[in-house]
């Protein structure tokens, strides 16, 4: 067989596919601005212009916060571009292990560890922790994140049971149904990213102990966000105790980049010691530690940021209501606001920034299940009253006539 | 089952007995020092001091590179710290753009893709590729990098044969007896890092051709490094064109942070459509974009560079035979001192460091083979005749001692 023949039909026609389906990804050319965040230039082929971004995930601006970019500078001044070399191999930089000290103590734990990104750490420490035990049996939430899922499906012999999300019956049901002696984890997350829930962590906590489970809590979309120092929804509840593993990004709320998990001291250690994508990987550079560390730091007395970004969502939600604009009701600060129908979340996010200098990020399938496309905003602490006015009187010109249009068709 | 106390159990033997198989491993924090390279400083429980270090995979210290560093102190002050959000969700900086497009044209391939790390492009690329056609037979180097294998495992039902390390006979055998109609990759790397040495390309490519195979190499340890433009063994060797993806590090000879594969515009752009690990995750900071981009394009002139890099190693494997020390000899910048068991390997690292104020990374299993345990070297342009000098009355104060000392017990 001529492989090479066969594999470029294959991408051909795939592609074809999501272009006929409206669900291929065209990466907008968007240049971060530092002092002005929200606002960034978009290059687009006709042309560079300025938009207001809608759909970052650097909820609170953090990557913009003069601690951040000074501790940045200085750590490049000081130690360079790279880290040279992983963990093992000359890559444990001071600034990492004082990196991983503060997170532990952001969660009341006694060790984290530092990933190349959120979507390794619950790779690698799913993986590592269902591979401890013979006959793991892993309760995963419906929605948890693809990462999560990669660490289950990346496990070798782990029994995957998916419970209907944030059901408390339908998770106890599967706890009972499991056998006794098999040891159990469950895995869910925090805010649910694409439809901006809230897990009742303490109530799944009951249920962990009731059947002998340990929890795995995902808080990448509330680290920085929730809580009296940033711990997440997990501090904000008060059920941080209660959580055998906590994962967190550093890129969304903290605005930097990297993942880690935070835990007991010697099941950090037993995944630092185990997981191929910890051991085989360059260490983060020390700048970026450095940048991370200011931001955890600044954050942790920062409630007025946290206070300032509750207040413009609920400005937000009470425009897009006020304006009868169809968003999914949700207590986080994500606000998805419902298309439906994957071209036509596609059309009416070109509209909003080629014809409203507007970026509200399309998200189809397979983030989100086909027939619940939808544009999913964010208010930062940096969206004025004038972009919410600015975006409402955009999504009133562009859903209806888009649908107008479909409708004609 | 109480998960929670046979987990913590399961770790604390794990631990355990990679402490007394001499195997656990203790990251020693090292801190890297702009313009001093290859010199950090040591910060140990004793105290900090100043020492050597011969393991750095920055391997022409272009960490160090004043280009590199403006280039970063630039995009920071411009752009802030995070990217803000995935390649999809407002994440692709135009830097990030003009980084593909200049790796793409390093390789002479039309397309490139960047993801957060060379072991995630293992990972995610190997991965897609395997699932795009039914069937596929992959034929994986014995000595493949990790994060190669892991993107073998992560396929959803390649059939995965291993070929002798280096050896076209074996290869070729094993491509004779799959199935002519299956479709077939061969994945291999050009400079294997634990050994140094190096594959036959272009007779690896002639048997591909012969057996309708794509190819894949993994120029990790050579991007940068090798090639009149840095482009790797593949380029030196007159052989970029007969690749179908080459994958390749910003982490290492270019001494920033990522990874990356090049290939055919539409191959490459199918791997960005599908790639959960490209998908999922928030992209490299605009800063890490801007010091890659300015990394690769001083390499691509940087002859010189390369030059005084083959000199230095050439001068540290003279000093080492001369001495008579056990290396492995292979033609690449990467020398292997073997010391053959995990415990003593530890020993003679941890009296380097704390004796003579040398560090060298001991590698143990699982990197390698037990009862090959060995230190690995790399002789970068900034190690001097004194440094060398130093290194090996190092080593033949504590290797003979050691093995003395073991042959007592």
């Amino acid at each position: 067989m001529q492989t090479r023949a066969a594999l470029l039909a294959h991408a051909r026609d795939t592609l074809g596919a999501m272009r006929r389906e409206g669900r291929y990804r065209e990466f907008a050319h968007l240049e971060k601005l530092t002092g002005r965040f929200p606002v960034y230039r978009w290059h687009a082929p006709q042309g560079v212009k300025e938009v207001t971004v809608w759909s970052s995930n650097d909820y609170l601006g953090m990557g913009n916060h003069p601690a951040v970019l000074e501790a940045t500078v200085k750590a490049v001044a000081e130690h360079g571009a790279g880290a040279g070399g992983t963990r093992n191999i000359s890559g444990t930089s001071p600034l990492i292990a004082a990196l991983e000290a503060e997170l532990a103590s952001l969660h009341g734990k006694a060790g984290a560890l530092l990933f190349g990104s959120g979507y390794i750490a619950n790779d690698a420490a799913i993986s590592s922790v269902l591979d401890a035990l013979p006959g793991f049996w892993v309760f995963s939430d419906a929605k948890n994140h693809a990462s999560m899922i990669a660490g289950m499906r990346h496990a070798k012999g782990a029994t995957r049971v998916i419970w209907k999300h944030n059901d408390l019956a339908d998770l106890e049901a599967k706890l009972a149904a499991a056998p006794a002696d098999a040891p159990k984890l469950i895995a869910f997350e925090s805010v649910y990213s694409m439809d901006g829930d809230i897990a009742p962590i303490h109530a799944i906590c009951d249920l962990a102990e009731r059947y002998g489970a340990v929890t795995y809590l995902d808080e990448v979309h509330a680290v920085g966000l929730y809580g009296q120092h940033g711990g997440g929804v997990s501090e904000r509840d008060g059920a941080t105790h209660r959580l055998d593993l906590i994962e967190g990004t550093l890129a969304k709320g903290f605005g930097v980049f990297g993942g880690y998990v935070a835990g007991d001291a010697e099941l950090v250690d037993f995944i630092r010691s185990v997981a191929g994508g910890l051991i085989f990987t360059t260490s983060l550079p020390p700048a970026v530690a450095a940048a991370a560390l200011a931001s955890v730091r600044a954050l942790k007395q920062d409630n007025a940021r946290r206070e300032r970004m509750a207040e413009r969502s609920a400005a937000l939600k009470a425009a897009l209501d006020a304006a009868g604009l169809p968003r999914i009701k949700a207590p986080s600060h994500i606000v998805p606001v419902m298309v439906g129908e994957a071209e036509l979340c596609r059309q009416v996010a070109r509209r909003l920034l080629e014809e409203h200098s507007i970026y509200a990020t399309p998200i189809n399938y397979p983030t989100v299940p086909r027939g619940t496309e939808r544009l999913r905003l964010c208010a930062t602490p940096f969206h004025t009253d004038a972009m919410i006015a600015e975006l409402i009187q955009a999504l009133r010109a562009v859903l209806p006539a888009h649908r107008a249009s479909l409708a004609a068709e």
